[in-house]
């Protein structure tokens, strides 16, 4: 028998009276096998939206107090509905909403950081036998107003609220049912991971592999706490994201990820002076433009060029930015491609084992796949390559690392 | 300058964000005439019935707390959205929850009476120079859970808050422009009324007309507040709730009031023994039925009839369980009459002038109308009456005691 599990449901698994009922019947089945549950509910399915859209009718910008005290709403319908559900069917349950339940923020609006849980009433209510659902996404600061965390913030309510109670596992119930080596849309024999390190599931959630918010991760590092990611609609065991000893993972890599929304930016013939690639990517950056892997290239003479990635998205934005700074600079000009993918491994064990890089340029290079950037960080290594063998490449790494074994 | 002016809105003047942005243009030319306004919101339109509606398709009796839990998010939707739409125009606002305000409770659920405000945040935010937005119909109670006060419980909400911070004036928004001498849908003369006494408007507002929650008005006379029940679609002066000197009173009767939705359940021939009465009465008390006008006759012997009014809704109910009780006390039988109205005058001035009853007694009988029924108040004269003539005794009373003038 297990003490404490945390069960954190997302707005697509509320998102209707008979979805909280199934939503009810799996807690009550866990609480065969834990003395006590705490559940954390994000808004039922479209709600939020709704409310934003309200505000929206008001002002571009809401006020950000306001904004929070509205959309802080949502949860706290679905927390009352499910306990109203689970005490419908005999089960003692109280909705908290994240005041209530303790959670204390800093005093920023709309994106607050979790800074304190104050327990005294979970574990009052556990001490009586309630089924505790907390409103997500939302705590009190300092001046006792309702914050928010930002969106898909519930993930991390519910990994934040694991570690105050001392949970034995933090359970994140999704759409599918795990992490998997690789998308299972584009790799047919793509396998569901049993276990993954935190510093893995981060590099793969900044990928783009979305089943966890990053922060949720985190935090589940930071405390230690086992985030068991499992499906809303069938039983079996998902996969857990917990800390995994390096020299004891048993492969170096543990997945590949590809992302096809990438573009590369090259300003041509920059005038070799101090100072010169600063001014271009201080400009980005205040333009809130994401740069991913930078090249700077000696060229002839005094002139470098200056290349790097960024999302397709903001590629429109990135050149006219570049554009201006190159003519202030007297650079030649600006060249773009966004014909542009990314590909990348990742692997705690890649830390123990030497040669992940050089088997995977081989692998790429083998296939005939022009690799145009390459970037790495301890457990992970990006290539950027032409889109349209983006799909091709990714099986190639999938099978090359043996993934599907 | 007013130093404190209390407004409440309810969900039709909150209806939408468009009517929202009308309530803000009401409240932002107010500013102009009081130092601080509080305003009180009810919920946006039907959005109550919307949760109600999800709770109902849990439980058919939902638990209480979360029930409040539930219904409680709709005010806190349009009071935020209320403080958004201020601060977009430029006027400091903060939108604050019943709890956050101060509104403190009894533990009950769904009907919670208020016990306390503790006014500090509210004075804190007033010499901030903020515009408040309270939801209404909720607070806080002792076990740190949210409460509601009973559906209307706005109107209330306000006058305590306007006790609480000595407010000038409660002014409630409505869709009337004002109280008047009878209902103008049914008397072509009927006339806006500029003060009524806190008793006589809580004598009309038991009678079903309906402008202000009859628990509002016993606040605002317990704490001598002033309540200003004026329109929210018209500029121009409503009608002032508020204490009158009844020797200073210069008319008999303020109003007249009429209830078509009566009936009349009589026990016939029931033995004269102690208790018999009392056991008919307890029965339909048990079944929640409400009585209103009763009388009992000796006709011969030692038998009674007993017979009595009850609103017509309850009527099938209150028949079956008179016939029972009927049979039990060996009774002969029951008879009903559902043809019945209910025609009142109200007057704190009738206390100070004698004649008032036999001035109303006249009037009808001189129209061939028949009393089937006397009840009085100190300040009240109601008249069972066949309910084919009671629009005629209406507009006959409201002739008689020239309320027209």
């Amino acid at each position: 028998m297990k003490e404490i599990i945390v069960q954190k449901f997302g707005g697509t698994s509320v998102g209707s009276i008979e979805r909280i009922k199934a939503v009810a019947d799996r807690v009550i089945k866990s609480k065969e096998s834990a003395k006590n549950i705490v559940v954390v509910v994000s808004a039922m399915g479209k709600s939020t939206d709704h409310l934003v859209g309200l505000a929206k009718e008001i002002s571009a910008q809401p006020d950000p107090r306001e904004y929070d005290a509205l959309v802080s709403t949502g949860e706290n319908v679905s927390a009352s509905l499910l306990a109203m559900t689970l005490i419908e069917q005999g089960y003692p349950a109280v909705s908290l909403t994240g005041p209530q339940a303790g959670v204390r923020t800093e005093t920023l609006h709309t994106k607050a950081k979790i800074t304190d849980v104050v327990t005294d009433r979970l574990k009052d209510e556990m001490s009586s036998g309630k089924i505790i659902i907390v409103s997500g996404f939302q705590g009190l600061n300092a001046n006792n107003d309702i914050t928010t965390i930002g969106r898909g913030g519930s993930d991390t309510s519910a990994v934040v609220l694991a570690a105050a109670v001392g949970a034995d596992e933090c359970e994140i119930y999704t759409d599918v049912d795990g992490v998997y080596t690789t998308d299972p849309r584009k790799v047919e024999n793509a396998r569901k991971l049993e276990t993954i390190s935190y510093d893995e599931m981060l590099e793969l959630a900044s990928l783009g592999a979305g089943v966890l918010h990053p922060r949720a991760v985190e935090c589940g590092k930071e405390n230690n706490i086992v985030i068991h990611v499992r499906s809303s609609f069938e039983d079996g065991e998902g996969t857990r994201v917990k800390e995994v000893d390096t020299m004891e993972s048993s492969r170096a890599v543990t997945g590949v990820a590809m992302s096809e929304n990438e573009a590369i930016v090259s300003v041509i013939k920059v005038p070799d002076s101090p100072g010169n690639a600063g001014k271009l990517f201080t400009e980005l950056g205040k333009a809130g433009v994401n740069v991913d892997m930078i090249i700077q290239s000696v060229e002839q003479g005094d002139e470098n060029s200056i290349s790097f990635s960024v999302q397709r998205d903001d590629l429109l934005q990135a050149k006219t930015i570049s554009e201006e700074v190159a003519k202030a600079l007297n650079a030649e000009g600006v060249e773009t491609d966004d014909n542009v993918a990314k590909v990348s491994v990742v692997g705690v064990g890649m830390l123990s084992r030497p040669g992940v890089a050089a088997k995977m340029f081989a692998a790429l290079g083998d296939a005939g796949i022009n690799i145009l950037r390459i970037t790495t960080s301890e457990i992970k290594i990006s290539c950027a390559i032409p889109r349209d063998q983006a799909r091709e490449a990714l099986n190639i790494l999938h099978a090359t690392f043996e993934l599907d074994a």
